[in-house]
Formats: structure tokens, C-alpha cells, sequence
């Protein structure tokens, strides 16, 4: 060996030794961020304390799951990006004027708005006025049921069929927590349950075996709890899906004709009415999204990464405010364009309800002209029955949320005999009316706004919204004032 | 170095050398099948013979593309695995009987059955009754239009004005070669052409550049040459497309409103009628294929790979036929699932179209029996518009192919229009019923059979029957032997 060679083998090792220092350093440098990462992820999912069974204050589920909590929150956020919810306060009566005279004789009439997120529930249930003032409470317990965690404590204390058949009024001190973590979630596992009885009633009815139920499907179940077709059975308002004969409008109608079920007489035409809810999971479970799996929560509540930590979205909203995180996770075009597809649903959708709602406006108001001139129960029978179905038909759509878009081609079946059976009844009214002879076309009394609506129809809207008001200031602050010393504190949303 | 790593060593050498010359052998054989696919391609993509500008004969193109002329034949295979076509030859008027009344006065009331294939053109135009018999041959040249490989070659020769005013009769020894390759293709270079100047002329009227239109777009426009709605326009019955206001079902009828169309008066009601042709097309680009770019024959012609060469399978038919081919390139679910995915749309549709004919049926019964109770022509006016309309609607998504399933939300869209119309027009019945004195509800015909239906309607099926087995066995063979000595050769299909 040369000096040389030996020389440049020095220069050699000392090269390898610094470079597999730097490289050493470096892993170390990532070895860290993902040790740190995996600890920020660790510390925050376990517990700082215990949660009690039937715990119904949020924030105190949020103290262990402080993600879930800050975007669950963020349901107080009330702005859409959908041109059909847009602020989601919007007054529906006000838009649609038609819905007072559909509604006539039922509480919907006096008030329907835009819903707001779940975090505004128990102070939206106080404001509207369906739930009545002071004077006025028409409401059993039944109707707290989808407002809050409060509930599954209740129904555990007093059993559902107490809870049920309470008048509203006297729970409100007790119902004091929006919907929120208690309602979907076992405290201890955090695991997806059910805590209304109605949707385990109306499984099992079905023959479904509660225990059979795969986590995917609890994704969509746990919103099933609420937003579903519903009713209050018998003279202790017992909550109950019509679920008996499935899920289809077909289906619901005729369960509640063979039970000879009404939610009431129309005031105008007569007609034995039935009321749709919200039967988004219906209509949902019809649509192609429920065909591919596609769970209620994968659209409403995406993943979401914040540092090191992959969690549930709990801020629920429309797919429409979240279309990176939501649709495009399975759909790889534009948001331009997806909300484009969305609407152009939606459009066709809200095209056809509109040509229902005219219809059945006008089908109510032909009703009772033909009463007044004489018509007779025989007459009026096939034609208020031709009534039922076509607004029950309309309203299984038009109450469900997303304008038709769980399931547009259903909607559009549904809405296509809704205006063939408003249609056929108006076609028979015209017979009714030349027997009376009432000069036809005949005139219809001008219901153009909500106000001259609501007067049409017989509100009295100021002892109405004095007796709110009356409500609101002197009844709503004693519930919370006994509601904050019962349970040791209350959040203000 | 010892003996014994010299023997290694040279066991090492021969070992390596043979393995060389194993795998040298493996890649020589592999490179003489890629060769040989190669070769296969390119041997069948150079043409073996020179086509003709105007050459109508698909077995002469045959000769130069046997695998594209193979499948085309195919389209000879008229067994359909669609529930909604079955078997290419069904009997709509048996099926659906309330047609017949829908088409009274019209030659579609004689005979419509679901259409076989593109071989089959020239065979089941002479066969329909529509096309008439010796004594009664009401069709012009127009009507030829979208049948014939040799219908290029004649406009190029006539012009298209004398082609489309010349009768129907006095062409038919010219027009002897069914749909085909010509059709569709440029000769020399087998690009896509349009050769049927109806398109070029309506998309130049709504300001579209021809040159402009990409090649995926012309995979849907050599269709859409005859799978549209088209009229024949004035005296000279010159072919033309409503599309000037756009392709809805609503601007079409705008369109032809203006233009103050009807394509004959309604045998019953008397109303002006619009008689939808298959706007498939048109539907089509309001549905989610055409908005993803999916052009009809990326369904209908799928791509197919024999031997080493990928080509275009020119067995023009329903994907469900082929679903492996077509829906499957992109959706990823079973066959059983995206067969049970189109039924869904299928099955919705069809009740709904169903519901309409039910309501246009029973409303051109109680025109017809309104005229005979002295209805006024005022009276009747705003009737049979909406009459007009609703079947216009009801048509446009019955006629078109698919079921509705080209675009499901649209078809019910319209459908629910179609609805809205023709019971609106049976509520204004009702009320000449009760003007004129004619007690409620009227009774009307039986009309439920093909046979009873059009019998009622007035037509002499065997007086029709028998002028066409005349034409058939008189005329046809004529036309053959005359086309034959013509252009040399005439294959049968």
C-alpha cells in the first residue's frame, strides 16, 4: 500500500462516519414527530374521567373527547352552502304559502322553518309555535323524543310509556340538554348504540335481530332514531314507526289506512289527513347511496384528520358545506361540478312537488266549496280519501330533507302519483260542483302570502305569538333555573 | 489458487452459459408472439381492397374489417336479456292495448313492436304495416331515411330535398342495404362521419361548429343521426330536428307549438297531435353518462380484444346484454347488482309511464264521447291542448329506448308533467260532461285488446293485412332482383 491510497481511505471513513451521523440524526428527527404524533393521539383518547350511564351534558362527553366536541359545536353554525336551505332560518309558510292551506287545522300551519343544527334543538322546540305558549300546550312528552339526551335518562326513570304520555309542558324543566353525544353513544366504549325504543320496536317488528346489526349499519341507525316517518299511537301518544309493512310510501299509507290512523281532519276540505315527518332514512335506504353501503355518517360526518388524530366529523351538516371531505372521497370530479349534479336533482325534484302543492292547494280549497254548496258525505268520501293519499305522497318528499337527493328517483315515482290522485280528486270535485250547480271554473279565495293564508284558514297569530311570548319570558327561565341546580350546571348554546 | 476452486469455477462458467442460453431461448420465443400479435393487427388493419365513396354493401366493407363485420351481423341475434325487451319481436299494441287508442288515426295504431336489430333495417320496414301495402303506400322518401347504407348515395346523387319528397315505393329498389358501416364511416380512412344532413343542419342552427366536435362526441353523434326526435318538415316531408330552442322535452314542444305542428289529428278526441320518434339522444344527454362523458358507444360498442388486436364490437345492442364489457369497464359492482341497479330505475318508470297512458287512454275516450254530447269547439279547445301535451310528454320518455333508464330523474320529471296534463284535460272534461247533462261517471268502451281497441278505432286489419302480403310477395322480390343486377351482389340478412 501507498501513502496515497492510505491517506485517501482515511478521508473515506471519516466521510462515512459524519454522513451516517447526519443520517442517524435525521431518523431520530422522525422518529420523534412520530412518536409525538402517536402520543397526541393516545393522550386524547384516554378518558380524564369517568362518564355516568345516562350522562346528558355534552360538555361533559367533550372533556374526554374533545375533538368530537369542538366539531359538534359547530352545529350552532347555521349557514348552508345549498341554494335550497341557504340560511337555515328560512320561513317556509313565507316561501311556500300554499303549505298554510295543505296544512289547515294542524300546527304546522301557524309555523315550519328551515331546521337549524342539533345543538339549537331544545332552544327551537321552545320557540316554535307548535309547541304552544303558556295557555296553549298541545303537546304530550312524545314530542321532546328526538330533542334530546335528557330523554334516554327519562325513559330509563320513568319507563317510555310515563314518558310518552306526559304533557310536554312538565318535562321542560327536565329536557334541558340538545341532542348530542348520550343519544348515539355508550359512555364506557364510546360503541354505537340505540337508546330510542321506537326503532328497536319497529326492528323487531320487522323480524330484525337487534344483535345482527353490523357497525356500518349502525352508522346510518343511530340517525334512524329520528329521522324517520313516525307517529303517536293511541290516547298515550306512544311513539311508533309504521314500519310493519316497510319502508315505501306505499307501504307507510297503507299500514295507517288499515289502522284507520289520522293525524287530523283538514279544516278546509275534511279530508283525514296524515302528517309525514322526516322520513330521510326511508327515503335514503331507497336510493343508490344505500344500495353501495354508503352509511348515513360517510356523507353527514366524514373523517376528518387534525394533527396525528383521524376522527368523526361531529359537526353534521349537508354533504354540500364538505364536498372535499364528503362526495369526493368516492367521486373524483369537481365540486363545481358534483354540486351541479346535486342540483340539477334537486331542480326536477322540487319542479314536480311544486306542480303537487299547487295542486293540492287548490284541491283543499275546491273541497270546501263544494261542502258549502251542499256537497254530500258520499259525495266528498272518494274524494277526500284521493286527498289523503296525494298530500301524505307529496309530504313523504317534500318533508324528507335533501329535496328528493337520498333518492330521486323514488321521490319522483312518489310525487307522480301524488299529482295523479290531487288530479283525480279535483276531476271529481268539477262533477260535484255541476250536480250543485256551482258555475265553474270555479272562484278560489286568494291565499298569495302567508299572513292572508294563516287569516284564511282562521289564526289568530297575535294571541298566538303573545302566548309564545309569554311562554319564552316567564316559563323557559324557571325550567332552566331548576334544570341547572338539579344537574350542577347548564350550557347556554 | 487450488485445483479444486478451478473445477468450481468452471462448473460455475458452463452453468452460467446454459442458463444464458435457456433464457435468451425463452425471450426469443416470447418476442415471436408479440411479433406474430403484432403482425395479426396490422395484417387485418390493411385494407385487401379499395372501398368506394358511396359503397352501400356492409359484406363488401366486411371484406377490408372482418372482425367488426362479424360482430355487426351479430346484431342479427335478436334475444334480448333486458326484462323490459325480451324478445326483439314483442307486440307493444298486445302488451299495451291502450296504444291503440293513444295512436287512433295514426299508422302506429296498426302495428308498433319493439325493434330488432340494425341488420334487420330494410327487412322490418318492408314488414310493418306502417309503410303500407301496394293499394295504400303512404310514405315518403323521408321515411327511408334512417334505414339504409344506401340512403348516403342517393341524397349525394338526388339531393336531399328530391330524395325526402319522392314516395316511399319509388325508392325501394334502391334502398336494399341495411344500416351499415357506411352509415357511420368515411372509406378511406374510416374516420366517423354524419352523412344525414338533418344533423349537420340542426346542430348549425344552434351555432355548433362542426369542426369543433371531438371524436368522443362523434362516438355519440353518428347515433344521434337517427336516435332522435325528428319531424318531417312542410309539403316536401323534409327531415328535421325540433332542436332549435334546445332538446328538453319542453323546448321541443315549444318548438313545435310555434311552429303551430301537429303530426295528424287525433282520430278520437280530435286533438292535434305530436307523435314522439325515440329521442334517446336527447334524453341521454340529460342523464349522468353523458355529464361524465360516456358516449353511446362506449355502452353500446364496447371495446373487445381477439387474438392480439383490440377493436370496436360492432354488435350494436342493450350493454345489460353485455355488462361485463360496458358497465363493468367503470363500476365495479356484480352483474346481479348493476342488473338489479337498472330495474330499479326501469321498474319506477315504468309505473309511472304507465299511470299516464292509463289517464290518456281514458281522456281521448271522454273528448271522443264530449264531441258526441255536443261539445263546443271552444269548449274542447284548452282540452285537447292539454291532451296534446301530455301525451307529447308521456311519449317522449315512452318512445325513447331504455325504459327512462338513459336518464331515470328526467324521465319522471317529464312523466309527472305528462300526468299533471291529461288529468287536468279529464277534469275539464268532466265539466261538459255536467254542462251537456251526461251523468257522472260516464261509461266508457271496452277497449281492452289489440283486436278490440282497433277495431273500435275503425281500421280493417285484414284489408291492411292483405294488401301488405301482396306487397310482400309482389313487390319486394321486384325491388331485390332490381337492386341486385344493379350493384352486382345483394346479401340477404
Amino acid at each position: 500500500m501507498t501513502e496515497k491510497t492510505s491517506t485517501g481511505k482515511k478521508i473515506l471513513y471519516i466521510f462515512l462516519f459524519f454522513a451516517t451521523v447526519i443520517v442517524v440524526f435525521i431518523l431520530g428527527l422522525l422518529a420523534a414527530s412520530i412518536f409525538e404524533r402517536r402520543g397526541e393521539s393516545v393522550a386524547r383518547l384516554e378518558p380524564v374521567r369517568d362518564i355516568a350511564e345516562w350522562e346528558p351534558r355534552n360538555e361533559i362527553w367533550g372533556e374526554n373527547y374533545p375533538r368530537q366536541y369542538e366539531t359538534y359545536r359547530k352545529t350552532l353554525d347555521t349557514g348552508f352552502r345549498s341554494k335550497y336551505a341557504g340560511s337555515a332560518t328560512i320561513d317556509y309558510l313565507e316561501d311556500y304559502p300554499d303549505l298554510v292551506v295543505l296544512w289547515a287545522g294542524y300546527l304546522f300551519s301557524r309555523d315550519f322553518k328551515q331546521a337549524r343544527g342539533h345543538a339549537y334543538a331544545i332552544k327551537d322546540i321552545r320557540q316554535t309555535l307548535r309547541t304552544g305558549g303558556v295557555e296553549f300546550s298541545p303537546q304530550p312528552g312524545t314530542c321532546w323524543s328526538c330533542k334530546s339526551t335528557d330523554v334516554p335518562r327519562l325513559i330509563q326513570s320513568m319507563g317510555a310509556e310515563a314518558f310518552y304520555k306526559s304533557k310536554w309542558s312538565d318535562l321542560g324543566e327536565q329536557v334541558v340538554n340538545p341532542i348530542g353525544c348520550q343519544d348515539c353513544h355508550e359512555p364506557k366504549t364510546m360503541d354505537l348504540r340505540i337508546t330510542r325504543p321506537a326503532l328497536i320496536e319497529a326492528l323487531e317488528r320487522q323480524g330484525k335481530k337487534m344483535s345482527n346489526i353490523t357497525h356500518q349499519e349502525m352508522r346510518s341507525l343511530v340517525c334512524a332514531q329520528c329521522h324517520v316517518e313516525y307517529y303517536f299511537k293511541g290516547p298515550d301518544k306512544y311513539l311508533t314507526f309504521p314500519w310493519d309493512k316497510g319502508f315505501s310510501a306505499d307501504s307507510m299509507e297503507s299500514y295507517y289506512n288499515d289502522i284507520g290512523f289520522k293525524d287530523w281532519e283538514h279544516k278546509l276540505s275534511k279530508a283525514p289527513m296524515l302528517k309525514a315527518q322526516h322520513p330521510d332514512y326511508e327515503l335514503y335506504m331507497t336510493g343508490i347511496h344505500a344500495t353501495r353501503g354508503v352509511a348515513c355518517a360517510d356523507c353527514h360526518m366524514p373523517y376528518k384528520v387534525v394533527g396525528g388524530v383521524k376522527f368523526t366529523d361531529h359537526h353534521i351538516q349537508s354533504p354540500l358545506n364538505n364536498i372535499a371531505n364528503s362526495c369526493q372521497v368516492c367521486h373524483r370530479q369537481s365540486e363545481t361540478q358534483l354540486l351541479k349534479d346535486v342540483y340539477e336533482r334537486q331542480d326536477r325534484v322540487a319542479e314536480i312537488r311544486k306542480i303537487a302543492e299547487y295542486s293540492l292547494r287548490k284541491a283543499h280549497l275546491e273541497a270546501e266549496l263544494a261542502w258549502k254548496n251542499g256537497a254530500s258525505e258520499e259525495e266528498m268520501k272518494p274524494i277526500l280519501e284521493l286527498l289523503r293519499s296525494a298530500q301524505w305522497r307529496w309530504d313523504w318528499v317534500a318533508a324528507a330533507n335533501s329535496v328528493g337527493f337520498h333518492s330521486p328517483v323514488e321521490a319522483l315515482r312518489v310525487l307522480g302519483t301524488a299529482i295523479e290522485r290531487s288530479e283525480k280528486a279535483r276531476g271529481l270535485l268539477n262533477i260535484v260542483f255541476t250536480k250543485k250547480g256551482v258555475t265553474l271554473p270555479v272562484t278560489l279565495p286568494d291565499v298569495g302570502t302567508k299572513l292572508i293564508a294563516q287569516k284564511y284558514i282562521g289564526l289568530d297569530l297575535e294571541k298566538i305569538l303573545q302566548d309564545k311570548l309569554n311562554f319564552i319570558q316567564n316559563v323557559v327561565p324557571e325550567w332552566d333555573k331548576k334544570a341547572k341546580s338539579r344537574q350542577g350546571s347548564l350550557q347556554e348554546y
